[in-house]
């Protein structure tokens, strides 16, 4: 016996940006679970822009994926067979194997996670998952957040983003900024999740809308973006100013390189320090992130909004929208319901 | 009575390369020193690149220098009058008014030191001081540096670049690594600094020679070039490394911003950290400095070479030659032979 799944596989590498034909959906039937296997039906998968360096065939942090195979990347579902005695038929489980309907795989490559009475298991995605500890180890570890702190963070209405300024609101900043690239996107940072201010980044040069909304500096600078971003937050830095990159959104569709910020000679006299960091090394932060999250997202005081499209079908799409911004919050695609 | 003495001024701010009809030498009497003033006489005087920056009007670390007033910067001398009991007549002293052949000031402003048996004075200047902790302060606290690291400091036949590397040298590193602007500094820095590789800049893409010199890549960089070299060294940089960002004497003649670095994206998947930092921050690491450094020059396992002019005369052809490049280690201008 076999098992029917259907799978996203990459065609050819994306000159710029995605196009539909750079991928396909196939049928495939995968062999029934070896012992020690489990099999998981998908339940929400992520897409991420980092995916897109894996579309790449240059060397990068995550493996490039190969032509012709199925993609890879965040999901939780549920268990519907076991033959592991350590994850039984029925349980939850995040695991890195989306992009298809069902996955067979090795029981120590899920991790079994409780339920969440009240909300949507998607959020294992969002801010219960990788960004949200992403946004927790970059401001407190990488860029050392201290209460007091004035913070910018670029592209604060994704999925990191606006996780970053809401964690340092409740920890005390003086001041969060952010940026983001619609009017609906910009409000909703400052009407609902209380931002100090928020600028759309087409309304002018980010420096000179940086300045405004940050007229003392920054101390902090939380970076998806890049490119123009970093250049403005490096002027706007206070001194012993620290960034946290994070990623840099703005060049990943880009053919050619886009120009590097030509004022780092700054980063002498106010001693910046930019640092670099991937979620991967900051694993040890999980159990003080997730008690911490869970109590805020419990009492209300966190707001995590997800962009949800449903069905495996429109999943490169997803992908695609959210290369040009189309999500607020997470972007998740949403395969079934929730179990009850 | 009054003091007479000779000083630079700035009487225009330059405009990219300084010329010498920027500065004046003057004639001035000074008055007799008040209560808790000495009187000192200029041994040597520094000059120093980061001084370019307080020729311009804009805000820097180090304040802008006055039109019509003299210049200031590091000097060693001998106090030849005193109206302090702190500082007698016949002391050593470190101060921060050079660019003159006596200075008048307050004991609270002068640094006793001891004499050099059988090494000149100068040396306050360059190894055993702000160069010299500069050097040490970037390798070990900014740039985290461990043994066995791979270390490429840029400029690094200059005052502080020629102690970078050998200081690396002797704490372990696995290979060291500069670069430099004539063949001449190329072959002192491999046959009497004992460096494992250096190369000429101008002999072709910074970084194609860099790659070359370090095939296995760098932990460490030390930048006190900027622009080009920046660029090079963050794609050269390991996973995990650091790079200490001291100057970028290649911008500071610069009229218009040269082009950032293009790269840096690479600081996230590398989990690279770039830091600037200033001397002044790092007082506190002086004492185990000098005990180090006093040791290494008694025992000759360092090499601190001087580029000496003589007579305050030459001083700013001395600073115009700086910026070009004419010095190999440290640039010194000496007004007077050291006291037996």
């Amino acid at each position: 016996m076999t098992i029917a799944t259907r799978e996203w596989q990459l065609v050819s590498r994306p000159h710029g940006e995605p196009v539909a034909s750079d991928f396909r959906l196939v049928e495939a039937d995968r062999p029934d679970p070896a012992p020690g296997q489990v099999v998981v039906r998908t339940i929400a998968m992520s897409v991420d822009p980092y995916m897109r360096g894996r579309m790449n065939a240059t060397k990068s942090y995550a493996p490039s994926w190969e032509l012709g195979e199925t993609m890879q990347g965040g999901a939780v579902g549920q268990v519907v067979a076991s033959r592991s005695d350590a994850v039984p038929e029925g349980a939850l489980v995040l695991h890195g194997m989306g992009w298809r309907d069902i996955a067979v795989l090795d029981a120590g490559h899920v991790s079994v996670v409780p339920p969440l009475p009240g909300l949507p298991l998607s959020l294992y995605l969002g801010v219960l998952g990788m960004p949200g500890l992403t946004a927790w180890a970059g401001l407190f570890r990488v860029a050392t957040f201290r209460a007091g702190d004035a913070v910018f963070v670029s592209g604060a209405a994704g999925a990191v983003g606006s996780l970053v300024g809401q964690f340092a609101r409740l920890r005390g900043a003086s001041r969060v900024v952010g940026s983001a690239g619609t009017p609906e996107k910009v409000r909703w940072l400052r009407d609902e999740l209380r931002f100090s201010a928020a600028f759309n980044y087409h309304d002018g040069p980010v420096a000179d809308l940086l300045t405004a909304a940050a007229p003392e500096g920054i101390d902090v600078f939380f970076d998806n973006v890049g490119g123009e971003h970093l250049e403005a937050a490096v002027t706007a830095l206070n001194v012993h100013g620290r960034a946290a990159l994070c990623g840099s959104i703005s060049g990943y569709n880009a053919v050619t390189a886009p120009p590097g910020p030509r004022n780092l000679s700054l980063l002498v006299g106010k001693r910046l320090a930019l640092r670099g960091f991937l979620v991967s090394d900051h694993g040890d932060l999980r159990p003080e992130f997730v008690e911490t999250v869970s109590g805020w997202l419990r009492d209300g005081a966190l707001v995590a909004r997800e962009t949800v499209v449903d069905g495996l079908d429109g999943a490169v799409d997803a992908f695609r929208d959210l290369l040009r911004g189309g999500n607020t919050g997470k972007m998740v695609v949403r395969l079934t319901p929730d179990p009850d």
